[in-house]
């Protein structure tokens, strides 16, 4: 038998926190690779969903694959007690080989009735740390254009952050051991001053606010 | 009965040609979703592999999707009769995250057997388009330090390069009848006097310098 408990900020007596479970947390060593076939999959999925001891929650986010498969198929399989409850944020880069795949996502949900909440462009621009000139790494408001052509909201543009990346580089190496909580908290702080923590701020209110509307339409709105 | 031809460059006399199949091309519209369960995609891996009239090949390049799935164990069972002519090339971006899922790539080739032919290096600096300096879009070198530690070749690193993003996305909108074969050849030419061009010809020119030492290994090297 495992028990991990896995909770990333706030405390038990009141603060909201941040639980989270991933297949990572189960293996031996980080670089192990999981060989899993579909059914081995959905199995871990359904584990993940009714094994792991979640508590009360506000909000379950689950960070899918890219690609509309066993994953996609099983989630809402095992979650279909709760559809009218479910809702989804498509993610997409601004090129237009990304846009096909961020459609096909869309198609995909449309397909199965799932309210998208909006879309969220990522590597939406480079700030040069030399110059300060952004510039659009990968073309530009192609998310911006695909969520009004699609009648979607948009939640917001996040540039490539060199920043982060360097600050969840450095968090990387270090050990996850629990003398190294510590140093989770210090990491959490030093991201609130990144520009990045405030777009991802504002991101998050967007879609909080957008929650209600897709609530409304639901039959078990009242039971919540 | 479907009958589709795709070829992108040169001619059927002599010249080498490169032909190409994708699920893509079985959809009616781009942004379709292929929802698809393992065994599905299993079949559909099969009939690509013995269906497709692939002619006389000199190499057969397969883009697999990230991870270690259905995908990729399908591929080695219908493959298995060849085994010991299949090698693999890990890409990775540089953010040591990324580094994380490329190990468990060669963690995967390594259970199965499977020569690694090198590594690669993508999304490797950025060159400011304002004021030329390259800088590190994500963290940098992780590439080339991971194929020193795992005794693997480094095949090369290719850094983001806008003009040939461009040059895509605009290839993207255009339509992709028979009249236009013209204006992909015309994109063929464009794409020659990129500088990501210069560099996929350095990296390929080592992936073939690699083969030998990897076919010599190979009790069918005779046979091929």
């Amino acid at each position: 038998m495992v028990y991990i408990k896995v909770v990333t900020d706030g405390s038990p007596y009141g603060e909201p926190r941040l639980s989270c479970m991933s297949v990572g947390f189960l293996l031996k060593k980080k670089g192990d690779s999981v060989v899993w076939r579909g059914p081995k999959k959905n199995a871990m999925i359904r584990q993940f969903l009714s094994d792991v001891r979640w508590g009360d929650l506000d909000y379950l986010v689950i960070d899918t694959p890219p690609g509309t498969s066993d994953e996609h198929l099983s989630l809402l399989e095992h979650l279909a007690p709760v559809h009218s409850r479910l809702s989804a944020v498509i993610v997409t880069t601004p090129q237009a080989v990304a846009l096909i795949d961020a459609m096909k996502c869309l198609s995909f949900t449309r397909t199965v009735s799932l309210p998208v909440l909006g879309l969220i462009e990522n590597m939406s621009g480079y700030v040069c740390p030399c110059c300060g000139e952004i510039s659009n790494v990968f073309s530009t408001g192609g998310g911006e254009e695909m969520a009004r052509r699609e009648g979607l909201p948009f939640l917001g543009s996040m540039p490539v952050d060199t920043e982060l990346v360097t600050l969840l580089d450095a968090a990387e190496v270090e050990p996850t051991s629990n003398e190294s909580s510590d140093k989770s908290f210090e990491l959490l702080q030093r991201y609130q001053k990144t520009s990045s923590a405030n777009l991802f701020t504002a991101i998050t209110q967007k879609l909080i606010q957008t929650l209600p509307g897709v609530e409304q339409s639901s039959s078990e709105a009242n039971t919540r």
